[in-house]
């Protein structure tokens, strides 16, 4: 990204105030700008910035009105934040330009590639394996036998999606995740040993999903491990066997749902949230960092939060008072003695 | 699998019930099941599902009596549950098939293969290693000098097995999964920083260990970390430098166990449980989910909650009191109040 | 290493007592040592052990005097656990002599890669990435466009390192760590649904750092997220977008902290412990296993332990009244039936 301001805003139909000519390289934050970057004020919280900001070019909301002499060059628009988000995903997607299957990578010939699809080098595409159109499979990505991935979805160096997976499209999956890995599933025997469970099931990723580094999604033990539309998933979380994450639902770093349990849609988890197994959670519910959900949940919309997991003004209470638990018990001994006193008086 | 339901119970000795020429060519859970499918009834739980089943067979006890009429094909056999698995195992390993060197693999001229091996294309086999009989080396697994791997293990695509370290027989790691880095050994010098201490021992895996994905077993400081026979590691693990995992313990997603900590046989181990370093754990001792273990355990075979870990039956008193505190605290209130009210008559 | 104690001797400047002539070929703990063994006695606790180890020789401090018979033999010299450290850092490096590009690998035309590093099979070098020289990259690594590794690093097998990324000199990277993948960010739009938020920023990581293996570490949003020189991550741990870790801290496996959060100099993480986003942590702060810290830190040098974290020894406090619950319910009841007696005479 190297170009003109006045370019920018035909881009954008803005208007400059300013020196359209020079140059804009990188984008900031208004604070931390400097010479070359683009920034934008959009909250009025930030409004000071503008005024001794070292970033080029600023693209300010039409109704701005500065209050002190401004030296960076401004772009007006309707929707400064909504016009600088379309700029950094018109430039700043490296892999955008991807096609082709580089050398040195394997593609089974049964293997079926849609076109301006991207398979580099040291991938490894097993038998069967459908990939759509614009589908960017990175180096060192392996996909078992018969999985399927379908258009404009990135998956990045390293993945590993076992056979039979399923991925929907527009899809995005970062470095180190592993999809398809056996669920964990032993049966014990009478000498206190464990016999391996086989796990044949698979796991669906439906459409918009997005997925980051180094999660593990297990494959069901029969039938499928569900990830919904439109759901997000931080970096490092566990989704074991069976488990159905509802549609545009977030999940935090380090999270993890524990066997055959169905999440709503709309559930926000916390990070370091642990979700036991086998349970229902009705839509929307949201919980806090490291909660730790023990029950199934019927009604929408609550928020969690603690170990067991409680509504949130429940545990903030109890939490409270557990923090003045030396002065109740200090308030108890006072109180035994006065008694003591009364009954020998 | 594609096999006529004849087929099926030729294999199991069992006795066919309806049209044995059927096909089946998936399993389905009998709730669950469709044209195709092969199903089994173990527990009388389940019984309704069988009137109303969409699966084309399902495998039932020899003890079996219907109550209503059945549409689907029956095989009766002696042990449902137990038939069932061993079909699974028969028929959906798709790994099994897999032998011989793929092009595009490195393996040092000074590794020795065992028969039937497989190691797929871009694994990398340093100087020195052995790989037994019938193990099966996933695309990009990366396996140090000197590393030893017994027969009959699946180790999948990316895992990394750092130098020196050893694997049993009939191991299976996933995906991710990293075996023998470095310990996290520095050492404090005067000005805060740290010096790194260097880490020259270990990983021995022993027979029948299974380890889910992207888990992280470090190298011993000197010596071995140690996770012994039969025991099942779920994914996201740690398991730090010098640490010692009992025979046919179970430790589920995300837990951790921190150096030098030495577990006894048959531990539980819940999900995201914590495990302080320097421990000695006893046998058959069982961990709750997000457990923290402070202290070693000398006695066997209890089970434990919270953090920090208490017995059973008084974390769950402490903690349904502790949900009661904001009542305790008003009683406690009320009682100051009555002997103020007492004291002044 | 295979080596005679005389020439061991030679190297630490130290004195023979004993058979100079043997050879030594591994390390062991003193109390587990066996033929062809080195170990070292620095702790007086361990002196016991001295009588009766089975190692071949022994490195003990000058002023070490034997109050029994001795069989190993003594390598004499000033200090001997620094002694020790020196050997172990000199002969059990097994990456020091790897140099070169070995075929199968990928390095784009544009990159420039250091006199003697080092460029393992299948691993992938994008454009313009420069790497120091003595760095090591190992096979399945990947290097995304632009990313700069210093040199005397060490990345290993399988590390992922984004493009625009940043690496010191003189780093070590454990396999299966993720540098630089898209940070968590999502606008929530009317249809609860989310839009992601490109992640334009960077990774950089300073000097002298070391990051154990299947970490995540996000890039910036804007700007980089940093870990700042001498810092040391253990496993399995979770760095979110624009997160800044001072210099010198040490975070223990399965930590995790939320986008935003400044950590200062000197800080240690213990295991498992989460740090919420957009904090600021004063210098020198130390966090207990499984600690929730949920506010920002302005005292330096503080210790903290629980969710929410609370100081040492109110935590200590509450947490032994806490075990005493049902003690209080009881005492609490029991004042109560005092009172209505009291009342009732």
């Amino acid at each position: 990204m190297q170009i003109s301001i006045s370019e920018l805003a035909a881009l954008l139909n803005g208007v400059v105030e300013g020196d359209g000519s020079a140059l804009v390289n990188s984008v900031a934050k208004i604070e931390e700008g400097k010479t070359g970057a683009l920034s934008f004020l959009a909250n009025a919280k930030y409004e000071e910035y503008i005024y001794s900001t070292g970033s080029t070019a600023v693209l300010v909301n039409t109704s701005f009105v500065a209050t002190k002499p401004i030296s960076t060059t401004l772009i007006r628009v309707e929707d400064a934040y909504a016009a600088f988000t379309f700029l950094l995903e018109k430039f700043s997607n490296p892999t955008a330009e991807l096609k082709g299957i580089e050398p040195m990578s394997f593609v089974d010939e049964s293997a079926s590639l849609g076109e301006n699809s991207y398979v580099g080098a040291f991938a490894y595409i097993s038998k069967n394996v459908s990939v759509g159109e614009k589908t960017r499979i990175f180096p060192h990505v392996f996909l078992g036998a018969n999985v399927k991935v379908g258009k404009n979805c990135i998956i990045y160096s390293g993945v590993k999606i076992y056979h039979e997976c399923v991925i929907g499209d527009n899809c995005i999956i970062h470095s180190g995740t592993v999809i398809g890995a056996d669920g964990f599933g032993f049966a014990p025997l009478p000498d206190r040993s464990y016999k391996k469970i086989p796990q044949t099931g698979n796991v669906v990723i439906e459409d918009d999903v997005e997925i980051g580094s180094n999660c593990s999604i297990d494959r069901a033990t029969m039938g499928s491990t569900y990830i919904r539309k439109g759901t997000k998933l931080d970096n490092l979380i566990q989704v074991a066997h069976n488990v159905d994450i509802g549609e545009h639902g977030v999940l935090a770093g380090q999270a993890g749902v524990a066997g055959s349990t169905k999440l709503g849609k709309y559930i926000v988890v916390g990070g370091q949230v642990a979700i036991a197994g086998h349970l229902q959670i009705a839509d929307g519910n949201q919980f806090g960092g490291q909660a730790g959900v023990q029950a199934s949940i019927k009604d929408e919309n609550q928020k969690w939060f603690g170990t067991p997991a409680l509504p949130l003004r429940e545990s903030l209470r109890s939490s409270a008072i557990n923090r003045r638990l030396p002065e109740l018990l200090s308030r108890l001994e006072a109180l035994e003695k006065e008694i003591k006193n009364i009954k020998s008086e």
